[in-house]
């Protein structure tokens, strides 16, 4: 099954539009596991068996594993929510972008050393720099389009012949790269007025909302410009709100509790069941 | 010394613009190394004791070693290069660009746990996703602006209110980014023209050139092009044609005297001694 298909499953099999953004930070700990040696692992490990039917996908922020050295410990969370939770993809969000030869590396890096199902990548180097992705077609390519940072209207926002560049990336994914069927966007659930000038571009293409909860995004405004007329197309990804909803011994329990109440705060505007 | 004094000593103390790209691939590894164990380090390490008179700078470029889970290997090269050859800087090439709060954990990826002078960067995501960099006011912040491969056409020229997006990053990372004068920008020899517009605008910021040799740049055109009054400027950066020079017993002195010819080819072209 590709990752394309996997999201689908997981959309309708787990009624959710959540994906829960794996952002470890130590410092933020649940006391009991501060201090521990695999401590990255079993933080994240718990935070997946408490959600795996609740969500559409995991998404492991990179850096936030690699600012501590813990790749095993990446690859051995990517592995145990394989084995352990089949059928819910996980994105490897990494923003990678670099000319061919060593895009390769990337994916390779993405795909072959952790076994991800998709990686989020940066479009500023054209096409050419994500071919090896895009090459992958039972991998997800979710290129970044209009990102939930202020500064992200920087270049984002600038008139391109007409239209700002946010949207020339996003048509020209829809129309020129996602030949395979493997390609998917990132907007920021903080511009949801752009997120629906998106949506009217690329179909029905799965969009990932990185930007609810701790900076400020809305769901019902989500929602209302980003889903599909079946109610999914959307990856609404929520980090800290989760993550960090408890510091106690029963913080799974506690992110449990927040990822249901977003599953159906999300659900509520979802309008059409599927 | 922060990065920017750095450069301006090895530019002068090694009379050299040359920047090697450390970007190991086991399959071309000269065959007395296949199959070690420890082959990327100790390949890495002898090119670099073998050229560190000769260069400007190194350029250890991370998905290669991360493809091969070598982070291990990445942070002894950079530590043998400071150890044994101080004085010459290394960029960590890995082309990061996220919001804040993750660029904050790739900011230490590259700094504390690498303990790099420098990163490139991807300016897509705007000003705050390059904030944790900018901040860091003794390293160095290089900007992706114009990059050598094909598709770096798709967006990078695309004409935003008068000139490409190219231009506008260089004119707001030239204007806007550099108050720590840390900054310095990408451009593709293979775009000798680009590069020539590039250097108008910024003054002195120091330009770092990948694309000769194995992707077709041309030394006399970049020199003509990109070189500031006092004959420096530029990190002029060759990868393969180096590494990959011998694949015999003596690579390490067929790899210097490759590294000493574009020495002398790029200083044939200086024209100002300094």
């Amino acid at each position: 099954m590709n990752f394309m298909q996997s999201l689908q499953q997981a959309w309708r099999g787990n009624a959710s539009l959540v994906c829960i953004g794996l952002d470890p930070e130590p410092a933020k700990f649940p006391a009991p596991l501060r201090g521990r040696p695999d401590a990255v692992f079993e933080f994240c490990a718990a935070l997946v068996d408490a959600t795996a039917d609740l969500v559409c996908a995991y998404k492991p922020q990179i850096a936030h594993f690699a600012a501590l050295g813990a790749e095993d410990a990446l690859a051995r969370l990517i592995a145990h929510i394989h084995t352990r939770h089949p059928g819910v993809p996980v994105i490897l969000d990494a923003k990678r972008g670099d000319i061919g030869s060593t895009a390769q590396h990337y994916a390779a890096e993405a795909f072959d050393r952790y076994g991800a199902d998709a990686v989020t990548v940066n479009p500023y180097l054209g096409r050419d720099s994500l071919q090896p992705f895009l090459d992958r077609t039972d991998k997800g390519v979710i290129v970044l389009c209009r990102t939930s940072n202020a500064g992200g209207a920087d270049f984002q926002a600038l008139d391109c012949g007409g239209e700002p560049l946010y949207l020339r990336v996003a048509r020209t994914v829809a129309r020129d790269w996602n030949t395979h069927g493997n390609c998917a966007l990132v907007v920021g659930a903080t511009w949801p007025e752009e997120l629906g000038k998106v949506r009217a571009l690329v179909g029905d293409m799965p969009i990932l909302v990185p930007g609810i909860g701790a900076q400020g995004g809305d769901v019902a405004a989500v929602l209302a410009h980003g889903r599909t007329a079946d109610g999914t197309g959307l990856l609404v990804s929520s980090s800290r709100a989760i993550l960090y909803a408890g510091s106690g011994a029963d913080f799974a329990d506690t992110a449990r509790a927040a990822a249901l109440a977003l599953r159906e705060d999300i659900n509520h505007f979802r309008q059409t069941p599927v």
